[in-house]
């Protein structure tokens, strides 16, 4: 203790905001979470923080055994340490949060986007560790992603690059209804975009019999596609096939751009195991011009996803 | 004299190898060139070089008025300063460029990719002075490309990253022959790319009459279609704008990887003009998402192509 070994992350996210006190190890020593409820004032937020934050660092030998707070929210900027229109966040405009944060708690914040902080997660806790160069995407409800290029975040000119899930991979493709764009890799490689095409693939396949078809169309969502493709079913494993062939043409689009050594994958899609990992590695092979062709490691993250939002965060802090 | 604040740049073409003196202002001093004859020895070539630039360097004030060598080369890697299996290039393998170099003139040598060179030359004297994050795209005979993050150009972690000519643009498109890869940016974007879509336009209009019909499937190239274009040929026009809208996309997907402060288009295309940049322009700011619309710069190189490679070659000695 007093060595400024310890960190805090804090994960802002749109219905909760999770937070915890991580050790050189990577081990969160303990964490809580609070609502982050985006619709009363962002100073009711800090406010709720703190309270739950103070007693925290105490138990843990007060400020001066702290490096710092890294934080990660949905269109945080590293280089403002503002959120910035947040769509899935209430707040309005410009909110200075790592600002605020540093002025209440008394320790200094950096902010960066969640899919940033996630990646820089992996790079001091998990399956990126001592890689300089390496992609992560995170699979969810939507697609995010975070470059490491030199072993450092590639950010772009204004703090947001890094936005892989709306490169378009199918030309006039699937229209995504969050941002009227269409092929985009979020409207296909997401749980949303896989539950979209079972109910494209039960349609077009109306005579084939499917398990999927013991579910109404409100039911099935990517893990019932799981599911059924666990048992064997065609029309299910079809689609994971499809996702997969979509996701790793992107990847490969990725590769030609920074050559990683390795791509991580994490998040909900990736408990499909096999069933995404195989077609996702066969395409981004066989888009791959030859200079490139198996020297990519594709992994899955092997953080806990409960964990490593704080993990990531908490990465922020140098 | 005598304050090192000369460069030397190297240029190994497929044809011939331009080199020159370059001075702190970006003002090439004197220059010249040798066949690179890749299917001779390369101790042929270096022994040639040698013979030309030793005199140039004794008239300009001898080593001591040097900071050294730079060079860029089809498949260089800046990390090894190696040229490794370059297919336009008949010297086989890995060769040691940079370090025979640098052994028989006797000042250090830095080697990098052409497109990578073309980079820093427009980011120490070109259209990309001062910009810190930005892409180029060459549109020639092929499409190269070289990306800067941070003021560093990114070569990934085998020296190879920035190959976007080869990234998909159009899934199952046209064959590129080289490759054997289909839809890729390089299979429509170049002059090769051009040519091949205004035979098709022809072939699918075939009853539409045409300026483009007065010359014979061989006897068109991207500088006939751009004469068509501008004497009012809708077709030749139509191939141009089909040209922009898919570079266009293809910019869209790479400024939402770095977020570029600017692209910078250079090559043979770019005499097309406007002919080429409103509808790139158009369809890139029509495939962002809202948080990049607007706030990149497109512009076109303003180096001279005839000195672009050698400054570009020069700029990498730091």
């Amino acid at each position: 203790m007093g060595n400024e070994l310890l960190r805090i992350g804090i994960d802002v996210g749109g219905t909760s905001t999770k937070f915890g006190v991580v050790n050189e190890a990577g081990k969160i020593l303990v964490q809580d979470r609070i609502p982050t409820a985006s619709e009363k004032p962002v100073e009711e937020f800090i406010h709720a923080l703190h309270t739950k934050l103070a007693p925290m660092i105490e138990a843990h030998g007060g400020k001066q055994a702290f490096k710092g707070i890294g934080m990660g929210a949905p269109n945080g900027n590293l280089y403002t340490g503002n959120i910035e229109y947040a769509a899935n966040l209430k707040w309005e405009g410009i909110v200075p949060i790592a600002k605020m944060v540093q002025q209440k708690i008394g320790l200094p914040a950096t902010l960066t986007n969640d899919a940033n902080a996630a990646a820089m997660g992996e790079m001091m806790y998990g399956a990126a560790k001592g890689f300089q160069h390496f992609i992560t995407i995170t699979l969810g409800t939507g697609v995010g992603s975070g470059i490491v290029v030199d072993g450092k975040m590639v950010v772009g000119h204004d703090g947001f690059a890094g936005e892989l899930g709306h490169t378009i991979v199918r030309y006039n493709g699937r229209l995504h209804k969050g941002t009227g764009s269409r092929g985009s890799l979020e409207s296909y490689a997401s749980a949303t975009g896989v539950r979209e095409t079972a109910l494209e693939f039960l349609d077009r396949d109306a005579t084939v019999p499917s398990l999927l078809r013991n579910y109404t169309a409100e039911q099935i969502t990517s893990e019932t596609v799981y599911d059924c493709a666990l048992q064997g079913d065609a029309i299910a494993k079809e689609v994971f096939q499809f996702t997969g062939e979509i996701l790793g043409e992107a990847l490969a689009n990725f590769v030609m751009f920074s050559s990683p050594q390795a791509i991580v994958l994490f998040g909900g899609l990736t408990k499909a195991g096999s069933l995404i990992m195989n077609p996702t590695k066969q395409a981004m092979e066989a888009n791959l011009v030859q200079i490139f062709k198996n020297k990519v490691q594709l992994i899955f993250s092997n953080l806990s996803e409960s964990d490593a939002a704080i993990l990531g965060a908490s990465a922020l802090v140098q």
